[in-house]
């Protein structure tokens, strides 16, 4: 599914001479660097529960794979964390710039959306339904979502903050774009208001506890693993789940709202759960 | 009509108390930094021109206000053309730091789709429409539209380009959100394809006659009256029409294209396009 995704990802960046190249490699560098393609897992896997159309589904999969990418390059940017790596290579603008790196990040941005506008004509997913897409990811990526937490993120330092704001700073910078991939993939099969807050619940049990993970992991992960150094929260100063109530309680925080997801998810009567669960379980007990 | 899209622009902006503060102050320090509203005013007349619907066609127009709102804090950025003022007032990076900047600028943009996504529930527009309406948005701001422009006229240097690529940079850093703005006021209005096709070629033309315009001025204008520096595309060797056509030539351009404009839209039968046409003239006779 994830090479799937990749090469779909490939098929879908604009035409090369419709681009000035170094744009268009900056794009692609970042698109094709890996990554579990979790969202775009998500996607296919929620729309698959329901039946849906698949081909529709690596539509939006591909999109929100755009949107976490941008995110990806500009978080990285010298100006907000100054990462040299990513994934065990150069960050985007390490290799091509500043100022490529950012419009790179705009680029992809703007060119998700761009995709899902096209899924009505291209694959007949009913109009209406692409517009409360476009809604949902414009509300999950924009100031409300994402970019809300991202800035929350940069503004939470240990030692001035709290849990609480520790909770928006994950559920708005990791559970959103989660939460948006499962809704994306339930409105393309046609899931009922009933399903989708199932869908909605179990993607934000489970964005919230993959964050956690996230802190756990930066905190005693092993280094070759991540394709990251750790430690870098510690670093920065940044607040995480394991600064505000320790390594076990962390622990079993991400169990229990592994649990609470899958159970959500269950109460939902979908057609075929199953891979949507075993992704619950795969987060789960992930090292890297 | 500007005041209107200014107070609209405030209303549409994300409640403050889902937003962090300093995201929406930096978000709204920009909106409100004033301009000439041009593209608003686009929508707004070509929706008029037809007779449409006024109030679905400011929601569009403060949505084009708010992509060209996060091109400019992305443009003035240190690592892109590294501008401590715009329009007399400080850039925004000046006043919020980098990091919030780019933030600031990638919500504007997200925050744009989502004003037009909510068109068809608030006003009626039909879906489909509004589905052509974003992709016209996300490929004329994409990597194919502005962004694309954007990374041309960062490496279009003097000695090193020509004339054709010159107009690349035009017809996309410029042009492109000029057309979208006048091809959205068409489309709420009902046009059909020949008038789509006129106002198009209009946007094309005036588009392009602005920015030569703007080469002109900031060759010769008054820095007073323009707010900002002049001389920066030689001091920052940009490639300009007056670098390669002569002074004298750019001007003859610059009234040719607003005669072929204007006339592609006589052309087209509507019900009343005499506010488009001042606004070419406006815009052929400004000196800011």
């Amino acid at each position: 599914m994830s090479d799937q995704v990749t090469s779909h990802l490939a098929d879908l960046m604009p035409s090369e001479w419709l681009v000035p190249t170094s744009l268009s490699e900056s794009m692609n560098y970042s698109l094709m660097a890996g990554g579990k393609r979790l969202r775009p897992l998500l996607v296919l896997s929620a729309c698959e529960s329901l039946g849906g159309n698949q081909e529709a589904a690596l539509e939006a999969a591909c999109a929100v794979e755009m949107v976490h990418t941008y995110s990806l390059i500009h978080d990285d940017l010298p100006a907000m964390d100054n990462d040299d790596y990513r994934r065990g290579k150069l960050t985007n603008h390490k290799v091509y710039g500043e100022a490529t790196a950012i419009l790179a990040g705009d680029a992809l941005l703007t060119h998700a959306f761009y995709n899902i506008s096209q899924m009505h004509r291209k694959y007949g997913v009913n109009a209406e339904s692409v517009l409360s897409i476009i809604e949902e990811l414009s509300e999950m990526a924009g100031p409300r979502g994402m970019v809300g937490g991202q800035i929350a993120d940069m503004e939470g330092e240990q030692g001035l903050t709290d849990l609480a704001h520790l909770q928006y700073i994950h559920i708005h910078k990791t559970s959103d774009l989660i939460v948006f991939s499962l809704l994306a993939g339930g409105r393309i099969a046609g899931a009922n208001e009933y399903q989708l807050q199932a869908l909605r619940t179990f993607g934000l049990k489970i964005g919230l506890a993959f964050q956690i993970q996230d802190d756990i992991l930066d905190l005693i992960g092993d280094e070759n693993k991540l394709g990251k150094k750790t430690q870098s929260d510690v670093e920065q100063q940044k607040v995480t789940y394991p600064y505000f109530i320790g390594l076990d309680a962390s622990r079993t925080e991400v169990e229990k709202l592994t649990r609470e997801g899958k159970e959500a998810l269950l109460s939902a009567d979908l057609n075929d759960p199953s891979r949507l669960l075993e992704i619950a379980d795969y987060l789960l007990n992930r090292d890297h």
